[in-house]
């Protein structure tokens, strides 16, 4: 735990310098710097406790007694727009989104709680049919949604839809997988390709300006997890690269670990079809949202095991090692290119693609 | 656990006749009649659990070992217009809100997760106000916001602010309150005066037409609860009126008990203001919400001290007894009025008071 770090509202990562704004602008929910400096401006000096300034995506709550499990919790609003996109609908992301972050702890996620805020003149077959993907993804990651809330507001007060889920997991004895515990000499691996769901969310909104098959990656990923816990139980750090991409999930965690994290570019994988919609677009896949992919720091000795594990899981095909900690220059993240150099991996001051999740 | 009875998002009560619609009005989010047939056409086939099925407004987790405790979680999205208003803003409600759910299982609250949706354009210093009320209700409570995540809409996708708050709490060994233990000869007490909390909004508004020193009765409940446990261990049921009223949540324990239960009107307690705004509007108090009030119902041995400890509280100075639970007609709330007639108090079928929390 590191007292200079802040809340894990998600995108919480380093101190940044503030700049103040009167109005809240569509970068403050990039969870890059933006969002960094609102959590930092608003919410920390006023919400700060040691779960939230541990700077994680769960929190961890202990029962009275010692001898008693670890119980994890994570919480999550779905913004995204449009609900339906190529592999998936605001519902499915809302349950993996959770139980995902719930995962990242070690923990084996039980339960979710669903609050719904509708639009009035909402389609009910529409809604219907994202309860459907719920229950499906519930199914699934075989958690169950054990309370939920119904709001409605006037037309034009909302979008249609969001969907907040908060997730419950208990941590078993002995484990102990948080961002703060990257160490020198450690290996970084990814369960498989960048990208997908951000450029299927984007094919969704006719913003490609081409016809494409890429899908969603979005998938409940605790049973990967516990494959690769299960092959690898020395494992320091899971993350799942969602809002920002890798390359901000990786700086939060060099933030929080005090560590240096190196990639090689050559080594991380992308879909053709998902580097061609970036390049067009102009996008790096290194900052393009994920749903269904988790980063998995892993001490050296078991980083073989850790990948075996991973790639004989149809959710982890595709993984690779793509890194290595280091001691200096602290809390950085730095890409060695296809083409020889290096250079600083930062993260995005705003939004990039909002409302992606 | 009754098996007919539906889901416990909130607002849920007995089965009811479905009436289709093609789109979401606002009456779905009236916690009434149509947020049942809602939840019943929508959720509950797709949805359902045993914690749903329960028909509480929180749910139970019980850790993998039978001698661990019981945790105690519910959830609820704040959507209340205006942002502030007389006695408090959406972040009281929020953490309050939550509090008392968890409260109302006789839990002990320990945490709640925060969920921010943010509309661009929202003002950063009224924000930052709302955040400061949420840390002074959460200190007031003694809980601890352990987990946030916030996300932005564009302007016009949403109204200013929306906060989804998620509660946890220990449920103490040997306790057990819930909403279908009401017994034929229970008494029904109340913890002060109706429906402040839903005249404060309007007057918020400006919907009153005039002046008028009506405050919300926000506020966490926890502490009088736990007073009033202590005083009455055996109390069968505790639940808080807020969206819909007494009389809708009365409806709610008269289904999930199978009993019948009689209210006295002229010992209900009404301040005089309140009293004179719903009669200028067309409102009966006994339908608009509170957010700082509780009902209990206790065995009759047990009547007088949960009574003498709700009137020791600060927050329950004005606590009365109301009502009796009987045999039959079951499912049924009856109110024997001032002018000495009995009437059928039912649920109301659609929204009195949209955005009221």
């Amino acid at each position: 735990m590191n007292s200079e770090s802040i809340p894990n509202f998600e995108g919480a990562v380093c101190p940044v310098p503030l700049r103040h704004h009167d109005t809240i602008v569509i970068g403050h929910g990039s969870g890059g710097r933006m969002t960094q400096e609102l959590i930092q401006e608003i919410f920390q000096p006023h919400l700060a406790s040691p779960q939230l300034l541990a700077g994680n995506d769960f929190a961890e709550v202990k029962p009275g007694s010692a001898s008693l499990s670890r119980l994890a919790i994570s919480t999550d609003s779905h913004i995204v727009y449009p609900l339906t996109f190529p592999g998936g609908d605001i519902g499915r992301l809302s349950v993996c989104g959770t139980v995902n972050d719930v995962a990242m702890s070690g923990a084996i996620p039980v339960s979710l709680t669903a609050g719904f805020i509708l639009e009035e003149g909402l389609s009910t077959s529409l809604l219907e049919s994202i309860v459907v993907s719920m229950s499906n993804a519930a199914q699934e990651a075989g958690v169950q949604i054990i309370a939920g809330d119904t709001k409605v507001v006037e037309k034009g007060k909302a979008d249609q839809l969001f969907i907040n889920t908060t997730g419950f997991g208990w941590i078993p004895e002995g484990v102990n997988i948080n961002g703060s515990r990257a160490k020198p000499g450690d290996v970084v691996l990814i369960s498989g390709t960048l990208g997908d769901h951000g450029i299927a969310v984007l094919a969704a909104r006719g913003e490609l300006g081409f016809e494409t098959e890429i899908r969603s990656d979005v998938a409940p990923l605790n049973h990967l997890i516990q494959a690769v816990i299960q092959a690898a139980p020395n494992i320091h750090v899971l993350r799942d690269p969602t809002r920002g991409g890798l390359a901000t999930t990786l700086n939060e965690i060099a933030c929080q670990s005090q560590v240096c994290i190196t990639l090689e570019e050559s080594r991380v994988p992308v879909k053709p079809a998902v580097g061609a919609a970036c390049e067009m677009l102009g996008f790096d896949p290194l900052y393009v949202a994920n749903e269904g992919k988790v980063i998995v720091i892993a001490p050296p000795d078991e980083a073989e095991s850790a990948l075996a594990a991973l790639q004989s899981h149809p959710h982890g095909r595709d993984a690779a090692i793509i890194g290595r900690i280091g001691e200096s220059p602290k809390s950085r993240v730095l890409l060695n290119t296809r083409i020889g150099g290096t250079r600083i991996l930062d993260v995005l001051a705003g939004e990039m693609l909002p409302r992606i999740c």
